[in-house]
C-alpha cells in the first residue's frame, strides 16, 4: 500500500526494456513473461514467476495497487498513455502491465505424482489456441499440459492474454525429442498409470464417452488443426478417441475438440 | 465451364460496388453477404442466397472454375491483387470472394416442424462467436439458430468466414419482440414440444448432462459472455444447466460453453 511509485516520461529511459517493441519478434517477451490487464497482472504476481516491474498509467495503478500487494523491490513504473505507446510499440488501452523472469518448468516426474489428468499437445502451433486450451483446462480440473514436438512457445505474451494468466497457474512441461521420437516420453505416462486417448476425426475410432469410461488417469493428447496428431504418437496411445460430427461437416476447432474432451473427462467421473 | 470472365482493372469500375469498402460500417455486407475464399464461396454458391458476382484473382477463378459451376448470367470479375485492395479496402490474400443478394430468413414455424434440437442466443453480440456457434453446431448436428433480443447479424462478413460458410447452410430465425418482451416468443417452441434449456455458470443449476438426459426436442439457451442470459429469459425456461466448473477459475467462452452442449445434447441421443 506504501508501494514506491516511479514516474517516467522518456520512453528511452532503459528501465523500460522489459516491455519494449513487445510486438516486435525479438521482443522482451521472447526471454521474459509479459502480462496485461488487472487479472492477469494480479495472477502473476501470485504466479511461480518472479515479478521484474509493474508498469501502468496513474488511475489503472492506483486501482490495481488498491486490491494487491507488490513485493518489495519490485519497481512500480507510472506512465501517460503516449509514453506507454511509444514504448511498447503500439496503444495499450488496458493501462497496465508487468514483466516477470521465466521461472523453470515443473519437472514432468512432480506433475504425474499427483496429476489424474493431463492434456498432451504435438505441432500446435498457433497461441490463440494453446491459450484457450489453458484457460478450459483450469475451469475444467485438467491437472496439467505437456508439450510434444512443434509446438508454440506458452509463455508468449498472447498466450498468457487468452489464457487468462491461467498459463501461469496450471503446471506444464515440455517432452523432449524430435518430430519422431518425442512420443517415447508417453511411456512415463503410462508407467504412471495413465490411459493415453488420441483425440481424432476418424470415423473408425471409439466414442470419446467410451474411451474415457472408468479411467482413472487419462492422458488426452490433441495434434494440430488440419494434420491432428501424427501416425507415430497415435501408435504410443491405447485408444483412439472421436467426437460423433454430423456427416459432410468440418472438424471441430482444436482448442473447442480438446475442451469436449475436458468436459468428457469431468463428466466421467463424477 | 465455358463460364464468361470479365477483366477489369479499374478500382472505381462500379461493378465492384458490392464488394467495395468491406472494412467500412457502411459496407455492402450490411445490405449483402459476402464469402471469402474457395471453401466458403462454394457454400455460397450451393446456398439459398442468390449470388451476384464473383471475383478473384485469376489463378484462384482457375482453381475454383474447376470444381464449382456458376449460374448463367452471374458475372464473374478477374483482377489482380492491387485493383482487389484497391476496391475492397484492404489486402484479401485469400483472391477469391463473392456477393449475393440476402434471401429471407427460413420461417419459425418451419423449422419448428422438423428441428430436433436448436440453439437460441439472447444478446450475444460478438461476430466470432456466432460463426464458432453455426460451425459447431453444423458439426454437431443442431439442426437451426434462433436469435433473441440483441444479437449481432449473423450475415455479417466475420460471421461468415468464421462459421466457414455454415451460416449460409444451417437455418436461423430471429425471435420478435423488445429486452423484455423476445422470451415470449420461447411459448412457441414449448407448444412445438421443445424442453427449454438455460445454460449458466450457477453452480445451484442442474449438471447438464441431467437437464438433457431423455429429452426429444432440446433448445440450448445461451445469453452473453459477461452477463450471460436474462433472468427473464431464465424464467421462461424448463431447467438451468450447468457445466461443471473448478473453483475459483472463470466461466468459458460462450461458443465453448454451447459447443459442450451440443456435444452432450448429441451424447444424449445415442
Amino acid at each position: 500500500m506504501t508501494q514506491h511509485r516511479i514516474r517516467i516520461d522518456d520512453p528511452t529511459d532503459p528501465r523500460f526494456d522489459d516491455v519494449r517493441d513487445l510486438n516486435r519478434s525479438d521482443a522482451a517477451d521472447r526471454r521474459l513473461v509479459i502480462a496485461e490487464g488487472n487479472l492477469v497482472v494480479g495472477r502473476l504476481l501470485e504466479s511461480r514467476f518472479p515479478v521484474r516491474c509493474v508498469v501502468g498509467f496513474p488511475a489503472k495503478l492506483d486501482a490495481f495497487l488498491e486490491e494487491h500487494e507488490i513485493p518489495d523491490g519490485v519497481p512500480v513504473y507510472e506512465v501517460t498513455r503516449e509514453t506507454l505507446a511509444a514504448v511498447a510499440g503500439f496503444d495499450l488501452h488496458r493501462g497496465l502491465l508487468a514483466a516477470a523472469h521465466r521461472a523453470p518448468e515443473t519437472p514432468l516426474a512432480d506433475i504425474l505424482t499427483t496429476a489424474r489428468t493431463v492434456a498432451v499437445l504435438e505441432g500446435v502451433g498457433d497461441h490463440e489456441n494453446i491459450g484457450s486450451m489453458f484457460r478450459n483446462a483450469a475451469g475444467m480440473g485438467v491437472d496439467a499440459i505437456l508439450f510434444g514436438n512443434g509446438c508454440a512457445d506458452p509463455l508468449y505474451r498472447r498466450v498468457v492474454r487468452v489464457s487468462m494468466g491461467h498459463v501461469l497457474r496450471t503446471p506444464f512441461a515440455h517432452l523432449e525429442g524430435s518430430y519422431t521420437t518425442w512420443q517415447r516420453s508417453l511411456e512415463q505416462l503410462r508407467e504412471a498409470g495413465f490411459h493415453l486417448v488420441s483425440l481424432t476425426p476418424d470415423p473408425a475410432a471409439e466414442h470419446l464417452a467410451d474411451a474415457l469410461a472408468g479411467r482413472e488417469k487419462v492422458a488426452l493428447l490433441v495434434g494440430a488443426e488440419g494434420p491432428g496428431l501424427t501416425e507415430h504418437a497415435m501408435r504410443a496411445t491405447d485408444v483412439r478417441a472421436r467426437i460423433p460430427m454430423a456427416p459432410g461437416t468440418d472438424s471441430l476447432n482444436l482448442a473447442t475438440s480438446a475442451a469436449i474432451a475436458f468436459y468428457e473427462r469431468e463428466r466421467s467421473l463424477r
